[in-house]
């Protein structure tokens, strides 16, 4: 069967299931939360999917099994991912709600410092106009928190930890290429996060006195 | 009102709150779901806690702020790090919990083709005897995964994102210092992922071109 509008096979619900190896309750499961959009309508209680459906499941499956993140946190980026309002640059953007961003810490003067020790950082980095972003803001509570903790002596990895990002973000933005590719875009932020972890653990195993 | 075993100051419920800023309810919850240990009671209906307690409830509100994790994970890292069967050096691999460790992906050429491009990573590295650590099996998932996404290209990051990863490496096992003190080398290598993720997602608005 083939959809002329699009020039690909439509599939039943079955076919998309072999396809993408996503169980059939699986499949009825992220239709009924809309991570998948509905197949086309044939007939009663039937309806054919498209390429376009193989794919997006495919993504699905992979950010609930790679990305460590909720189905809500999926739904929303998938339908940033929809939003004809929302330019592939901003992409960058929408993957943000992968981290928690929290609300400011209380003030105080264990805030004050972290802030100054966060902007003090992006500075020696030349990283500049980041003053509302909210990674800025989620730094300035980790520090106020580990201050709190009495392990301000861990500040010290920062500026190891701010190379390597950098070093990542410079592969990340190359290997994105055209940002108008949303989904690509998506692909690389939310799964490279996933991939840099593995790999740091992988790294610290490979370090690590060996009993 | 001092307890003499520890040498240090026993609160009441409500001193707990003030001097963490963690809610009744909160605290109520968390004493509930395991993840602070009960006071010492005191008449019915009271107990007394001590200063191990305001730790444990600042790094649970901090685990839970900054963490990115869920309460059944985070009841988890606990348990081992109150555990005296797990050593310093296991903290490592009890961190591992935080990272979505999946099955095997079912066997097949895209599998093979993953193992084998996962392999070649970790021998140009030099990071040795691995084989049986269940990152390795993550990569190795991920990349059949974005082989199925059609994404190889996007693989041409791993050998930038894992000299980032040795960086950060070296940097956490140094500060990390004696694998004794448990608590601080899940601090620092669970906090740790959410400071590499903040960093790479500020590295990448700043070097993302403008509009």
């Amino acid at each position: 069967m083939t959809d002329r509008k699009r020039g690909i096979a439509s599939v039943r619900m079955a076919d998309l299931s072999v396809q993408t190896g996503v169980s059939l309750p699986t499949i009825k499961y992220y239709l009924r939360e809309g991570l998948l959009s509905p197949g086309r309508p044939v007939g009663r209680n039937e309806a054919e999917y498209d390429a376009a459906h193989v794919r997006r499941l495919k993504l699905v499956r992979t950010l609930v099994e790679y990305g460590g993140l909720s189905i809500a946190v999926i739904r929303e980026l998938i339908a940033h991912l929809d939003d004809p309002d929302v330019s592939g640059g901003d992409l960058l953007g929408v993957a943000l709600l992968t981290v928690t961003a929290q609300d400011d810490p209380p003030p105080g003067p264990d805030r004050d410092a972290a802030e100054r020790i966060v902007d003090d950082l992006l500075r020696r980095r030349g990283w500049k106009d980041l003053d509302q972003h909210p990674m800025r803001r989620t730094l300035i509570g980790l520090v106020t928190s580990l201050t709190e903790l009495g392990r301000e002596d861990m500040l010290e990895v920062f500026d190891d930890y701010s190379v390597a990002a950098e070093r990542v973000a410079e592969a990340d933005l190359r290997v994105v290429g055209d940002p108008a590719d949303r989904e690509r875009a998506l692909e690389i932020v939310v799964l490279g996060d996933t991939v840099l972890t593995a790999l740091r653990r992988l790294a610290q195993a490979h370090g690590a006195p060996r009993k």
